[in-house]
């Protein structure tokens, strides 16, 4: 039988919030998810909504435990488990998923294999149902790792993945989310194209689920999957297809999975720095994603979170928004959820 | 008055093959750049197109220098020489791109500022004249970091860069390389996907060009642009817009341009690797780019070559292919040409 203990925030002193992120985990984790950071407030949650998140992390993670308990790879732990996630329309993947500035929903997905360092990412697809299921067909049906567009669509058609009209992707919220962006932008009535881009309600504009996991034989993989930013434009890709950027594992270190201010983890390449950190400075996971999450990105004025997870089971989920939707699974299948910053 | 000497190969001792690479270059150098790495035979090579090579990567390189000497920055200098690059028929890049599967030209680049780590980057480009230019306003005129496809291209329209029809990139070499590889594809009467895309005769599946300067304010840049891989299909992208793989500056260690098997230098995010040894674990430009070139990248059974130029004028440019287009200009304006390894 296997035991679980769900604990809301409130229960947890351990999990990063502005400042040194630290958890005093003793068993070993074999999985950390996410479902995006920003500004989450519990003033604006109501308890409806926050078990509703609770609930879909709790699957996502059962459901790559489940795979991992039978042996299973970390690939198809992490794959499933981010594909809860992007059939559920509480989060900005798959459906649900925000919509650009023409009223499109645009998805960007990536994988990692921490054993081979094999990986796919695809970027700007509209009609795949689970992008992460393509980004994995991409790495291993395919000797390329990134492809987009309508390209990566007919990969996807080809190798039979399911493929969804567009609008199925469509969710009210988040119908109202770009309006509300849109509306946004025209009051701030501002001229230069850099200062209409600019995101404001952070909470609007972000949002990405990723999983990352460790398996029986100790391979480590990464999975992330987004649809973007609200009222993006020009065809804008952010840190998720980047590997590198916000996807990377490698058995030798750590895998990890991002979220946030997606520009900011592109140009600080976050989660190989972390990696390399740990790697050639001997620094812990945890002292190594704090590095960045909290001191290198802030310094550059962007924000947002991580789920790293190392070859030994020790993990990290520091972020410097308001919240983070995350939570991890123990070796003995104990769940832990948490929302807020502490 | 600038002095100039012009080596060919034949008069360099110094440059990397299929082994350590080392030079013995006692001059600061400003400046250096590539016209892509692959399966480059002099048997294979006339006189004459062999000095258009050097004359065209002499040009590159002495625009470039013009503008460093003149105290101009180093972005503007890269962004010069790769344009000059760009318009030249002989490379993989602008004009004179290879045709993807569909008898398209679809175009990638990347540019990143060592000072302030702002990047930008664009791929799936077929109207735009100047690739590079289109990847630097991306940095410099928008929020985001990279840009792709019709968005990407709007993008460019609206910041008045020039536009060409598709016609504009067509070589008939180019549009000769692509039937070969169709032929060669058809030849081998694969089944499965992966086969059929398996690169074989690289000399025509490759190409990509780049600048990497220093500037007399010791502010490092990076610039790469290239049409891709030949018969490519799925809109696969490669490593040159992916920032910390193919192309990377930071003016606490180098900066850097890639050019090979994009995938592999992807997956090992080679660029970031580099400046991480550099800066974690003190190896120096030579030490740290020879590691990635000549061991880990041929250890996943890729190939390619790269240009490094650290902080303090020290320069790299390891390949571990057949030969690499590539020179470099010194502080005091002497330009080094090099196509074949020693």
């Amino acid at each position: 039988m296997k035991r679980f203990i769900v604990l809301t925030v409130a229960g947890l002193l351990c999990f990063a919030g502005y400042g040194q992120s630290f958890n005093n985990e003793k068993e070993k984790v074999i999985m950390v998810i996410h479902g995006g950071a920003g500004t989450i407030l519990k003033s604006q949650m109501t308890p409806e909504r926050e078990k509703a998140y609770q609930d879909a992390l709790t699957a996502a993670l059962q459901k790559g435990y489940d795979i991992l308990k039978k042996g299973g790879t970390s690939l198809d732990a992490t794959e499933a488990a981010v594909r809860v996630l992007e059939d559920n329309p509480l989060f900005n993947a798959g459906k649900g998923a925000v919509f650009t500035n023409e009223g499109k929903n645009e998805l960007d997905a990536a994988i990692m294999d921490g054993q081979t360092l094999k990986a796919g990412a695809v970027a700007g697809l509209t009609t795949v149902r689970n992008p992460i299921s393509l980004a994995r067909a991409v790495m291993e049906k395919s000797p390329h790792v990134m492809m987009i567009g309508g390209g990566a669509e007919q990969f996807a058609r080809e190798q039979k993945l399911e493929i969804v009209d567009p609008s199925y992707f469509r969710t009210e919220d988040r119908w109202k989310g770009l309006q509300r962006a849109k509306q946004q932008d025209s009051l701030r009535q501002t001229k230069s194209t850099s200062a209409v881009l600019q995101p404001e309600n952070r909470d609007d504009k972000y949002g990405t689920v990723g999983a990352v996991a460790l398996d029986q034989k100790g391979n480590l993989a990464a999975a992330t999957s987004t649809g973007g930013m609200t009222n993006k434009k020009y065809g804008r890709v952010g840190d998720v297809p980047i590997i590198g950027a916000g996807t990377y594992a490698n058995n030798n270190t750590v895998a990890i999975s991002c979220t946030g201010w997606g520009e900011f983890f592109i140009r600080l390449v976050v989660a190989k720095s972390i990696s390399d950190l740990m790697e050639y400075k001997g620094m812990s996971v945890q002292e190594a994603s704090d590095k960045l999450v909290m001191k290198d990105i802030p310094a550059l004025k962007g924000d947002g979170g991580l789920i790293a997870l190392d070859k030994n089971g020790k993990f990290s989920m520091p972020f410097c928004t308001e919240g983070m939707y995350r939570g991890y699974i123990t070796e003995s299948g104990r769940i832990v959820i948490a929302i807020y910053k502490q």
